[in-house]
């Protein structure tokens, strides 16, 4: 399993989002459904091995966690307004501390980054950072890693904190410092080196269930 | 330098496109606008020595080239509608043999596969596909390349032969297939990483300049 946790500082949290405007008043939205994208499509199907967490944090009620897994998606194509509408479902949801479905794969509900992160307890924690150490050096010793990144903002210095209290390394994707679906891309193609190498079927894309 | 050409069949190429609709009624023009944004886009930046090369080969005036240059680009943000929105300026204009120019670093012109490959004589063409030689056994030799990449359908036999004819290397970025955009993203991150080794600076984010 690969989880990705995307923070979005200025990410709008109520359903009146414009899929016409994700960049300017749904608060850099456009980022978000780029990891989106980034994060669950292969060529030809999805990563099913997959699940991603996007923390909203703009106005008007920040704190809200959508969740997309993977293994039950649907109606995702990897268009920016394709991500963008099933945000746009999600947040039309009253959001509770419990989980609610909006679309089949995508869940939402209330928390903040600490308790987002409690949930990942015994996991490999991976923080991106420019100045971290090379993914190269320790793809091979990856297991079940938990990756965490910000938006273009990237990530506060409390975030921080709680990321290295948490017990996350801090890596790095190569010399420069880019995009956060870029990162993502090129994380994903380290792991499946590596899982490739070990003889391992990387991506997973042929596990489909229906739900 | 480095040159990447992406071949849309079924691109429209006339200036009626809808940015609400770049999947379908523009002709998954979506590919192509996601493909601009991973060639150009750095985390603060843009790269400016990067050339985009979109070869629109769909209804209803099909054999249209689009051209942005990274070092003279203004007014592109990493967002879909951003470059969808600069490809529906190009293709307003009357295209001829001779490029125009429709915005600052995005010019148009007539012409179709063979007449664009014939502008890279003498240059490193590398076609990508699956079966490819691995990109990281080679990336330290490749100096001022073209990538040619195919949207969703691929590149057709003709084309292939085309590009085989010109002395084009197959390579491929990983074990398993990307969409186009994230096939980007790789590649420029091992040129990056090779540029960085021999003491480069990857990117040239910095070298812009105001035209």
């Amino acid at each position: 399993m690969r989880d990705i946790v995307i923070i979005g500082h200025k990410a709008k949290t109520s359903g009146d989002i414009s899929l016409n405007d994700l960049p300017g008043s749904a608060g850099r939205m456009d980022i978000l459904c780029r990891c989106v994208s980034s994060a669950l499509f292969l060529s030809f199907g999805m990563r099913r091995d997959v699940i991603v967490h996007l923390l909203l944090l703009g106005d008007p009620d920040p704190g809200k966690i959508i969740r997309f897994e993977g293994l039950h998606l649907r109606y995702l194509n990897p268009d920016e307004r394709s991500s963008g509408s099933l945000i746009q479902k999600a947040l039309q949801k009253d959001a509770t501390e419990q989980d609610i479905r909006s679309t089949p794969g995508v869940w939402i509900r209330r928390g903040d980054f600490k308790s987002l992160l409690s949930e990942f307890e015994g996991r490999t924690l991976l923080y991106l950072r420019e100045d971290g150490e090379d993914i190269r050096e320790l793809s091979s010793e990856i297991r079940d890693p938990v990756f965490v990144l910000g938006d273009h903002t990237g990530v506060t210095e409390e975030e921080e904190k709680q990321l290295l209290e948490a017990g996350a390394k801090i890596i790095s994707v190569g010399p420069i410092s880019l995009h956060s679906n870029h990162c993502i891309t090129l994380v994903h193609n380290e792991l499946d080196r590596a899982e490739a190498k070990r003889g391992e079927s990387p991506g997973e894309a042929d596990c489909r269930v229906e739900d």
